[in-house]
């Protein structure tokens, strides 16, 4: 699971090398670039068949395109976002999905002020239009930016008319049946990690401050 | 660092179930919602010295009120947000920020057509002021939503100006000192976890039918 999580990087680092026109890469060079090991990169990479050649490395345009393939990429998707408020309108300009052939068609809100709409570039259309929208366009991923409260029912509905995956911003845990794939992204939940480490470092701070004192009254009560 | 990485979530639910007037939990009830099992539950709520009382479970407004110390959420953090964009409008939108103490003040941009105007309740500034401000007004937490190739340069006069964290959404992994926090969401990859995901389970299906039709053929010859 943890090489799964890597292949994306991967992905965006030798896009950026192909970009820039590099041809071949050692795998201490992109471990480098990566914050990884060479020999983690070498293992990641053989466990998917990639070998590189000795003095060589490997060949970035080659494993760009392995991994291109890997990541499913060489497919087309289809792709709808539900709930068009300020985060769907602002994954809807995501350029990168089309460029890498998923194409996000339509948005779907309850807001009568947004349905008959555009938001950017995309239609709003109202969610109970949704179950014939997606079997109609055989949508096979939904962008989940509704209320918590409600992205489980969404959720139902989306499953029910034969979504394959779901990207879920709503700080709800759904609940789908084995087969359906759910990538949770939680801003929240991000943030309040950050607190938390702030706050454990202050604490610690706060900790040693004391143990030192403590020390320096130990030392005075020896000194008498 | 799992457990860490749960306590956001216990917190979520525990602000519901007090919305909702609920005053005790137990710890089968509460991993029944969040889809673990009662001794995890248990064993997480214990390593922070918070337990239950047999026979009668947590009480929700004491167990929600340590969690939320223990987020560091008692304290109040100065944010700001760099990258003014579709995605800095939708995250300066979350007032559930402010709601804990987290105050996002300010945005900076380099676009001279939203520097000195408001984006939302914000106003935006000039990435060039972004130092002076972020000393004078002691911010703590940098919500990053530049493109990747000023995302470094970026974080490098934040840290140097005394931030203490980023939530980074800039698709590049930061290159920072030892002390300083940050959390990466990167919306791209897990879009791209789920494609792979959709093509692992098209590439099985595949194999199982190439697999069945082998079986078949040797059925017939069997046969003959």
């Amino acid at each position: 699971m943890a090489v799964i999580r890597r292949l994306p990087r991967y992905y965006q680092y030798l896009n950026r090398l192909q970009k820039k026109g590099i041809q071949k890469i050692s795998s201490t060079e992109l471990a480098r670039m990566m914050g990884l090991t060479a020999s983690q990169i070498r293992q990641d990479l053989n466990s998917f068949g990639a070998y590189g050649q000795q003095g060589y490395g490997y060949n970035v345009v080659d494993l760009r395109f392995e991994i291109q393939n890997l990541l499913g990429l060489s497919e087309n998707y289809n792709c709808i976002i539900v709930g068009a408020g300020h985060l769907g309108h602002a994954v809807s300009h995501y350029e990168r999905f089309a460029r890498e052939g998923i194409y996000i068609t339509a948005m779907f809100d309850v807001d009568t002020e947004l349905v008959g709409k555009n938001v950017g570039h995309l239609p709003v259309y109202h969610v109970d239009d949704m179950g014939k929208y997606v079997k109609k366009h055989k949508v096979d991923i939904a962008i989940l930016c509704v209320p918590a409260d409600v992205a489980q029912g969404i959720s139902n509905l989306l499953v029910g008319c034969g979504v394959k995956a779901i990207l879920n911003f709503s700080a709800f845990d759904l609940n789908v049946p084995e087969d359906i794939f759910v990538e949770n992204i939680n801003i929240i939940d991000s943030m309040f990690t950050l607190t938390y480490r702030i706050g454990e470092k202050k604490r610690h701070i706060e900790e040693d401050l004391n143990e030192s004192m403590f020390e320096e009254e130990e030392d005075v009560t020896t000194l008498f």
